[in-house]
């Protein structure tokens, strides 16, 4: 089976979601002005909002980019693979709900709290997608070479779960955790280029 | 006629429909929380709207599967195919609507029916893609080898169909069908898989 | 040049402005149920919406589909055809917009009108798509040869302009005008399928 | 690493960009229309958000265009221009929110200096991945001889950067500037395609 159509299908989620975001930002409407001109005090309220979008659309970013890498390293596609794609998509696709949420209601620590298990819940389901290709492919295969120890994929989920309990005593703290874990996958992932380049001059 | 650009579009508009489901979602509002800081509370009469979220999600993602697997099995698409297609891409788009209408009224009977109707009518429209394509590849094909009996095909129907007037009696009784008509497709169908190995073989 | 990313692009706009129009289907909220239980008496509101979502989703359903047979016969891309398919894009752009206002003000002529405006310009800047891609291909080319006479491109844009006046005479003429157009378009265009055949046999 | 993946990610991000702008072209609701009949009066107030719609859909178009003739003159794609190229994507992703602030508020000069903010990054942006990839391609490639002196890429942030205080001595002086740029771009770009055709006639 191709891997083709996987891989449009999730761009085209992918894309969907990291746009959609942006109409939480929500134009300062009319109403509210009657007052006044619009001017920058408008989008003063709409600054926790905006930057919750942002660090989502790096985590988005991130998401796609290490999805694109690993299919890559990717021949045959399951009905295995098929599922835990799309399980991972799930996870993502509440990313527009819960950014929103966070960025509404800043500094509040349940949203905090909640952003941090549905971002657990997403690194969980790509550890799975990873864990079924590797399975698949064969612990010989590029994509485990390249893969290695994983120190991300394995840091990031107990900075989330650590996160979640610590919203609780201050908001900053757990926000400072998911801005850290995005700032380490930022740099970016020359694993499988390097393993790639290695086999080929063997 | 290639079937890529039937195959791309029915992916984006897939991709779309399952991720708009999310906007349903909606975050609390602020207006509503003057009296206290945003908590778990704050989420629970999303509760429904996230568990239909759930569902047609699922829904969704055997459809995109299925869809999958029966183009990967069909060599050449026709007039009445895109007909045929776009017919089905109608009835899925639909699920948007009744999946907020079902999330946010629970536990009314009518949105249960409902929703219950637009899935009757979307399986119907997938067998009627299902048979415009066998037509078209011909009895003998690897399609028609690998659909075969179609028990499942078959039997969601009359689910849906009992689901409907059940809604009345008790809503959940037909919100159990359609858990248990997903749960039967969730199963991977490795028919097609299994043929195309079969025939390799010989 | 090569027409994937333009047929991609197309599709992925079509794709979406076909989903974001059930968007204006929107869900009958809580706060206007106090009363009662969710039925299909809430339904009713939106039955003009609705139908004017069928009939919306017919028409982008027809571009579509003529947009793939039409790029199917087409070899180069140039800037002025990519110029020529955005504007066509712009106009459809504006369906989602059309469509609800004529359903949540039926009968009301105006809406009527102006949705029948936007198919005119619509079907102009689809013949000025067809007449650039022609010319570029020259008038010996499979889609000048599949285009032919072209009556339907023609008998649209009239009944279009017809139907705009007639609309403040009665809704319904015009409302008529615009679906048997739709269906006139339904009966699946053969004709490059059919030059395609018979070049082949020569 | 291949390319597709990256123009089918960009091409599904600008897709909805694009489309999603026309979800701020509100339908006057029927509630502020008790006492008349929908008319073209109603549209009336939605004249400047239309046309902040038709500037950013040709910006948008714009970028889609360039972007095309950019990548079709990239062969190798690396880390560096897949976030150069996310980057693009966020500033224009926040195309949809200006847009809808500078409609909703003609003619307040503070939204339309933020329109050309936007703008000014969005044109950063471009330029940056631009730098990327002919840093990759060598100076001696097909894009870097068919960029040339770029003087539209040079001129184009200098207009928005003189756009944004003049929004505070007149919205029109701004506005008039942004409309300029486009127009200087809608010549299309024939750079790339004359390039081509004079190496391979070498």
């Amino acid at each position: 089976m191709s891997k083709n159509r996987l891989e449009a299908f999730s761009d085209g989620v992918l894309a969907i979601i990291i746009t959609i975001m942006v109409l939480e930002l929500k134009v300062p409407h009319a109403v509210e002005q009657v007052s006044h001109t619009a001017g920058l005090a408008d989008l003063k309220p709409l600054l926790p909002v905006f930057l919750s979008y942002v660090l989502s659309f790096i985590y988005l970013s991130i998401y796609w980019n290490n999805h694109h890498h690993m299919f890559h390293a990717t021949k045959h596609v399951t009905g295995g693979i098929l599922w835990a794609n799309l399980h991972l998509l799930f996870w993502l696709s509440l990313f527009p709900f819960t950014t929103a949420w966070v960025g509404e209601n800043h500094p509040a620590p349940t949203p905090a709290a909640v952003y941090g298990f549905v971002l657990l819940m997403a690194a969980i389901a790509y550890y799975i997608l990873q864990r079924t290709i590797v399975a698949q492919q064969g612990r010989d295969s590029l994509l485990a070479a390249a893969i290695g120890k994983d120190w991300k994929g394995k840091l990031s989920p107990v900075c989330y779960l650590a996160a979640i309990p610590l919203a609780f005593v201050s908001v900053w703290i757990s926000v400072g955790l998911y801005v850290f874990v995005a700032f380490l996958w930022l740099v970016p992932d020359r694993r499988i280029e390097r393993v790639l380049v290695k086999r080929q001059a063997e």
